[in-house]
Formats: C-alpha cells, structure tokens, sequence
C-alpha cells in the first residue's frame, strides 16, 4: 500500500447482536475495540472509564438498554416495562453524575411510553438508541462545519484536553472542524497541549488525530506561550464542560491559561460546545463548584512517583475561563460572538419563554 | 523527637579526603549522598547529571580538580602543573557546553599561577575551590535578601523550575528569598510548578524546599492561572540562564506562560539570577539560540510512554521572556526595575568601560 487510509475513530458502534468499544484506558499504547454483550459489561465499561466523554457514555448506555432489552424473554408488555425501568437504573448507577447518561436512558424508556406490544418496544428502544447517536454525530458535524470557517487555510491551531471524536458519537466539538478539513482537503495544522494531570491531550487527542492523518503536533502545557510565538498561531479552540448565561466557561484545567494567552497575542479564543452544554441555572462561572482531585494525578504518573512523599498538592479538574476571554462560542447553531450574554439569552429564546 | 529538624540541602561538599554529592538523579524517591574520590568519579558525576545547576557543576569540577591535585607524586611543580593542566581538560570535557565549568576549572589554575611550590600549589587549589563556594553561597544570600524584601509577610508566590539551592553552593536564587524566609520566621507560602517535560519543579524544587521545612504546594503547569486567581498569588519569580543588554531573559520553558499570566492578574514577575547570568553579546532575546530537544522527554515519562508512536512533538527546552513583562531582577547588587536596559547599562558601567 502506498496510500494510508485513515479513520475518524469511533467510541461506540451498535453491531446487532453486541457493541463495540474502544478502550480508551488502554490508548495510546494498546488500540483495542471490545465487544459488549450484556447490561453487566457496559456498565463496567462506563464505571472503569474504558467510555468517557458525555455524549460517549450517553450512547455506550443507551445501546447497552437497547440491546439487553431485545433479549428479554417476557411477552406481556407491562412485565417487559418493568425489567426495563429496572436496568435503567441499574444502568444509571455506573455514573451517578453523568448528566447525559441519565438523559439518554431517559430517552430509551420514552420512546416506549406509547407502545403497545413487546416487538413495539424492542424495535423503538433500538431506533432511539441510533437516533441518540446519529443527532449527536449531526450536532458534532455542525460544530464542525461552523467552526471551520473561522479559520484560514494553513492556520495552525492549539487545543487542550479532548473535546473529540471519542468523547462524542463521531467528530467531537473542539476537533470537529480538524476531521471536517482533513474530509474537505483543507490543510491545517493542530497544536495539541499534553494536558496534565491526566495527559488527555498526549493519549487522546494527539492519538485520534493522528488515525485520521491530521497533522498534529505535541507539546507540554507550559510550551503555550512560546509555541504561539514561535509557530504564529492563529487561534485556540477548546471545548466545554458547563456555559453559564453570561457566556462564563468551565473546561479542562489549562484552559484559562490559554484564554490568556490568546488576549495577549491577539489571537482569538474560541470554545466549541453543543447546546446541551448551557446551564441556565447559573448566572456566572462564580457560580460553578470546584472539583478537587486525588493528589496521586499529579504525584505519580503511570504507577511511578514523580514528586515526593508527603508533598501538598492543589489539583483542581477545571477552571473558569471569564466571558470576556471568550472570542466566540461555537455551538451547532452557529457562532455566537460579542456580548456572549444577550448572543446566549437569544438562542435560547424558545427555551426562556 | 517533637521538632523537626530541617536543612537546606546541599549539592556539593568538600569533606577533605572525597567529595560528597547529592545524586539528583535519584531524587525525589531516593535521597542519598554518594563519596567521590576521584577525577574519574567526578567527571562521571558530572556527565551523567547527578550533580546540575551551572554553579553546582563548576564547584564540583572544582572540588574534583583539588582533591585529585592533591594526592599528586610530583615533587617537581613545572611536572605537576603539566598534570594539573592535563586533569583541568580531561574534566572540562565532562560537559563542553557548561560555561560554569570552564569557568571554575581556570580560576583553579589561575590560583597556581605564581607558584613556586608543589605544596603552595595544593594549598591554593582547595582554598581556590573552597573560595569559589563561599563566593557563590554568598551570592545567592545577597540575591535572597534583596528578593525577600519584595514580599509581604503571608505573601503566596509561584515559581517554575529548580533554581535552587541544590543547583548552586546553597540557597539558590529564585528560592533563596523562601530559604531566609524561614531562618528568620517570616511566613511564606510557596506553589511550585512542576516543569513538564523534566519535572524539575515536582522531583527538586518540592523536595529541597520540604527539606528546608518551606511550605510548598505542587501543581501542574496548566494550574497556573487559575491558582493565581483562586489562592491569591502575590508575586512570581524564576531564575534566568541567560539575560541579554535589555533584559529580555531565557529561562526553562513555561516562564514566558508565567510572566504573561502576571501581567494579566496584575501581580509583580521577577526574575533572580546573579551578575554571571547577563550576557553583553546580546543585545536582546531575539539573538539567543532555541535549544530543541529529543521528543522522548515529552512522550514518556519516567520510561512510560504516554503519547502515541510517531506522534510529532515540540520541545524546545527554554523561552525568552521579553523585558518588559519583567517587574524586576533581583541580582547580589539589588534590584533592578523600570528601564531595565538602563538599569543593567548601570549596573555594568565598570565592566563596560
């Protein structure tokens, strides 16, 4: 073969009478695709994290319903119903907080409210698990497409963590524009930051980019500043985890930091991130509690102690990057720029009312 | 025991029949001070970086050269400065790039310039190499003092890499202020970052500072900003290895990060570095050399790979903060702030006439 052929990676793929997984505990050492073929083995799947990213696990759980769902042997309507509810939950209890995971389930148990027969059931549970992946991968394909033009040809980008292919249906938000120019011929070049502590960015980003033969590059979080300098980066786009009204962003750990970056080399700032992701409920980052972690993300790197004993460790799992840092929010919708605020309050105009 | 006791560690000590060296490769699981008795051990020492730090290395190469000299046969002194001068180049070779190491071999044969005995001339070398310690603790004590008089009593400050005492005769110079902090009860509050990709901040800054009983906390790189923000960083300094006529300073990578960050939040950035540091054949950070180097450092950690094979990298080892993101140097003359090249254009009227 002279040609390399190259793949957008996927998390979840609904094969029938299994499911297929990418570990993703195991990248970027060990590339394996597992098979799922009960309730049991998805929900071990989403507690050990071998499926991460909401969107992801959404669909890795909605496919692990549908499919127990369709062996159920019972033939009464309401008996099936009940062994449904019952595995939701058991379902939802892999990740208590995993927002979209109950929301996926949720979806799954809807779709049957109506039903009629057994074979009803067992059809729309299937159907709305595939249509849960198929929206996501659209809204992805969205993003994508509006974030790409705000780019030009050659530009060369920096992102941190994974807002990817493997934390979504396909695509990703962040990295969706990346896979849209590889599809379209359009050449950019990404800068991808390691993002410590859980090294997402080196295992995950630089690892899935590279399946689909975008041209990636990889430095150290602290190499920020100078590699915009050096390589003139044209922009940063990151993804997000929760959007307060005001257009304040949680995200990754470091993503602050490039925020600020980005001000002062006058270089936009961007953040790609579904609808889904607004929390009406907070009207500032002020508002968004702040998760510590183990102290051994930071004193230990793959088993081996790299700080030493005894040491205090500050670890908090995100940061809050302020509205006014934010050159532009890319949603499935289209771009929202300026005054974040009211640009937010307008797109959920529908919703508010 | 009720009290800890604590110390500063030190790099190198002259123990009249060998050499005692902290072995900071093994640092920070292992803590332990190996014996040199040779110019062979040394030089191994130094080649194989159990011994870093510019002022560290040249007192080593020192100690190496007088402890050897000293158990020279000849009774003839032309013989046995013939052997001195051929031992000064064998050693100087352990790292040709290190300018420290050139620099305290000379002063050793400097010392035996005028000799008339072989005896005289063993004198001379260890109060040569003993002197040059005294100078260089010195040193770092003065930079420490003047750096310590830009802090507030609870100040939190952040600093980057290993500009420590185990780098230099004792006391460092970035961390000298929090080492007098201490001795003299003045409550300090360190976050150290920890220096990806070669972690000197997590495996050495932490280390010799909870040696010295500071208090220190660890981060990542990327935790910067917004530890800045949540703790209430009052002030950042680093270390410098190389200063050019205006001031813009080279130092490990991540520092040119940090000085942006303390302009953005609107704290002081200083740099510590004594006289040696300022280079006069440049005129600014634009003439100092990018040193790039092997992508491994990135891609694994402590032998573990954490980023996928052929995954291309950037690793440039050190940036150039521009000076007029610096809020002052701190050398063992004072502090220089405002116009920095005017200020070092003063500093080295002497040297410049």
């Amino acid at each position: 073969m002279t040609k390399h052929s190259f793949t957008i990676p996927r998390s979840v793929e609904w094969k029938e009478t299994y499911i297929s997984l990418l570990d993703q505990q195991k990248l970027p050492g060990i590339t394996e695709y597992i098979e799922l073929n009960s309730i049991q083995e998805v929900w071990h799947a989403i507690q050990t994290l071998k499926v991460r990213g909401a969107p992801a696990i959404g669909i890795a759980a909605a496919f692990g319903l549908a499919l127990s769902a369709s062996r159920y042997g019972e033939s009464d309507i309401n008996s099936f119903l009940a062994k449904l509810h019952e595995e939701k939950d058991y379902l939802a209890g892999s990740r208590p907080t995993a927002v979209n995971l109950a929301w996926a389930l949720n979806r799954l148990t809807a779709s049957c409210s109506q039903v009629k027969s057994v074979n009803e059931a067992k059809t729309n549970l299937i159907h709305e698990a595939i249509q849960i992946q198929v929206e996501d991968g659209e809204t992805c394909r969205q993003i994508g497409q509006h974030a790409l033009k705000l780019f030009n040809k050659s530009d060369r980008i920096m992102t941190i963590c994974n807002a990817g292919s493997i934390a979504t249906a396909r695509y990703g938000t962040a990295l969706a524009p990346f896979y849209l120019a590889k599809e379209q011929d359009f050449p950019l070049q990404v800068y991808a930051c390691e993002t410590r502590p859980v090294l997402q960015g080196a295992r995950l980003t630089a690892w899935e980019l590279m399946q689909a033969g975008v041209d990636v590059t990889l430095i150290t979080d602290n190499m920020a500043a100078f590699t915009i300098q050096q390589k003139n980066i044209s922009a940063i786009i990151t993804g997000a985890d929760r959007i307060a009204r005001n257009g304040d962003t949680a995200n990754k750990i470091g993503t602050y930091n490039l925020a600020i970056l980005a001000k002062a080399f006058e270089i936009p700032f961007y953040i790609a991130a579904p609808l889904s992701t607004f929390d009406f409920s907070i009207d500032s980052g002020a508002e968004i509690p702040i998760e510590e972690r183990d102290s051994r993300e930071i004193t230990e790197i793959a088993g081996t102690r790299i700080a030493p004993e005894g040491i205090e460790v500050y670890n908090p799992a995100f940061d809050v990057t302020p509205a006014d840092l934010i050159s532009g929010i890319v949603t499935e919708k289209g771009v929202l720029t300026g005054d974040l605020k009211a640009g937010i309050k307008e797109l959920f105009a529908d919703k508010v009312r």
